[in-house]
């Protein structure tokens, strides 16, 4: 397996976007984000879509130069307009921005309208967390995952993010998207030719399905403890499509980033920001990390080695990647070695 | 069945308290908050409890002259501590601050601590859509859960509730816990005979069992969806306990409010609220009447009639029983005609 140190990896990515065109402080936001989050392991959504990315600026799909704009605030909330800028920008500028407001008045809200893909949640909230804050990030997504009663894709497998201060770790966080799997996973599956759970996907009917062999042509994901998902689904949505004043996942305005190159992908973020300090407790990081380890020592399930707190093992791969490199699986590094030669870059793999 | 119209029960529950030494104004929060959740059909958290409230009063394991008291605030925030009283009486004050204080600052988090059970999250959500806003409920409670790695009731199912104003319904709204199924579904199973889905509940080695026969002396609930209902109930434990300076799900501090009468519950609950009248959307009721209209007219799967959307069907109970009185179950009854008799009370029932 090929490694890369994080530095390195960071470079290039924002080399490859100023050579494309974009402004060096996007780059270097954009490069922070993709690189971070590969050192965490979350490869999907990491330096792998830079590519990709790359490909949709030259198609037009998304603005290379586009420049986030506040249209509107208040004491504790803002709007941003994305104005079809890579989601990374406008997100860490509203994270930012939460937390300067939050600093005042003890929470603060950012919505994000008009954007595009943003890559993971968890990096968001974990830039409130460096802070001494808690943070929370959300998108909404293309559709992509059924709801109970339909068939097909109807709603966005909508993410959501947290991360609090710890003394223990750098952070308590948590990033997930709200249908039971990804979708990678029942794509993997079809390849492997295997049988998923029952609850993964439905069929063209809308049923529960073993059978990956028509996905993703036919059928759709099954929400995350069925009516839960849904119900938080629909809240990501509220709080990003309908708050800001941009598309909703159900909207049919929300198109697959990936999937249609030159297309807006119209995504819509919101990101909260609390701060602990102005609410009295003394010190709300060192009991963060008391909460975590009751859990870490709670009593073992047989055969169970150990218990994994919120984000610990990302932190862990993180802390590997920060000594060792980064372990970049083959796909990542087809995808970086593309990007390379075509762009006469030197990718400093070791 | 019995049935009861909704001012009636709310009139008789205001009675009740109020004889017990509660004040009238206190007496009919309590009231309202438990007549209503009986009309939304969520008997399990509505005036069955009254009783057992009365009970914890008399042994002191509750205030009933608890007063509330804000004891931090700016300009979006505030702590309150509830000193033991009946968790409806924090619980209204802190929704309605939250959102006197959002109508200025787009968003505002009230956080109270030191508090009891609190009946149903989704009423003070509701709260909020009523005054135009979004708002977010959040409550622990005490350990009834394990997570993943772990054997026994480790963490809280920590619920939580959202409510949108809808043009179409009085609100869109949404109430959960975050096992995958309550607890009282369990223990009827038991009652019943019957197994149980391997997901429900672990035995008391931490494996998932399809036996009811030994809960809840022996094992405890899974987190919806395995590691994302777990990561969810962390946060709501920072979100209340660990913002408030409270008790977390998982201290050891919360009892649960209904086995051990004696003892303070000493649950801590955080609200939410969002004024989208500050973000610029002319009209988000409508937009989210359009939203949830295009969840209902979803392609159905096969089998399926139609398609919910958060709240409906409770909206749909509450009309029905604002029409024709509620309809008490059998336990719901009971509870209240022991009540009734026990204070000497007329209880209308027809």
């Amino acid at each position: 397996m090929a490694h890369i140190k994080i530095e390195d990896l960071k470079n290039f990515c924002a080399k490859a976007l100023v050579q494309e065109g974009m402004d060096r402080g996007h780059a270097e936001i954009v490069a922070d984000v993709l690189s971070s989050t590969d050192a965490f392991g979350t490869y999907s959504h990491g330096t792998k879509n830079l590519h990709n990315y790359i490909r949709k600026f030259r198609v037009a799909g998304a603005d290379i130069k586009g420049q986030p704009q506040v249209v509107r605030e208040g004491s504790g909330f803002a709007v941003i307009d994305a104005h079809n800028s890579l989601g990374m920008i406008p997100a860490v500028e509203a994270m930012e921005l939460a937390c300067d407001k939050a600093a005042q008045a003890g929470i603060a809200l950012v919505t994000v309208k008009n954007s595009c893909h943003f890559g993971a949640a968890g990096y968001y909230a974990n830039l409130a967390a460096k802070r001494g804050m808690i943070g929370l990030a959300f998108s909404n997504v293309d559709p992509n995952m059924t709801i109970p009663g339909a068939r097909s894709m109807i709603i966005g497998n909508n993410p959501l993010a947290y991360a609090a201060p710890a003394t223990d770790h750098p952070s308590l966080f948590f990033d997930i998207a709200l249908s039971n799997v990804a979708s990678l996973k029942v794509v993997q599956a079809r390849k492997d030719g295997l049988e998923i759970p029952d609850n993964w996907i439905v069929d063209k009917d809308g049923l529960p399905t073993t059978s990956p062999a028509n996905y993703p042509e036919e059928g759709a994901m099954q929400p995350m403890a069925a009516h839960k998902g849904y119900g938080l689904a629909v809240l990501v949505d509220l709080l990003t499509g309908i708050l800001s004043g941009g598309a909703t996942s159900m909207s049919g305005d929300i198109v697959s980033w990936i999937f249609q190159l030159e297309k807006p992908n119209n995504v819509s973020h919101t990101f909260i920001a609390i701060d602990p300090a102005l609410f009295g407790v003394e010190n709300t990081a060192e009991e963060t990390a008391q909460l975590a380890g009751k859990l870490r020592n709670a009593p073992k399930a047989k055969g169970a080695d150990r218990i994994y707190t919120p984000g610990e093992i990302e932190w862990g791969k993180y802390e590997k990647a920060e000594a060792e490199g980064i372990d970049l699986p083959a796909d990542v590094e087809e995808s970086l070695r593309g990007l390379a030669e075509e762009l006469k870059l030197e990718l400093p793999l070791f």
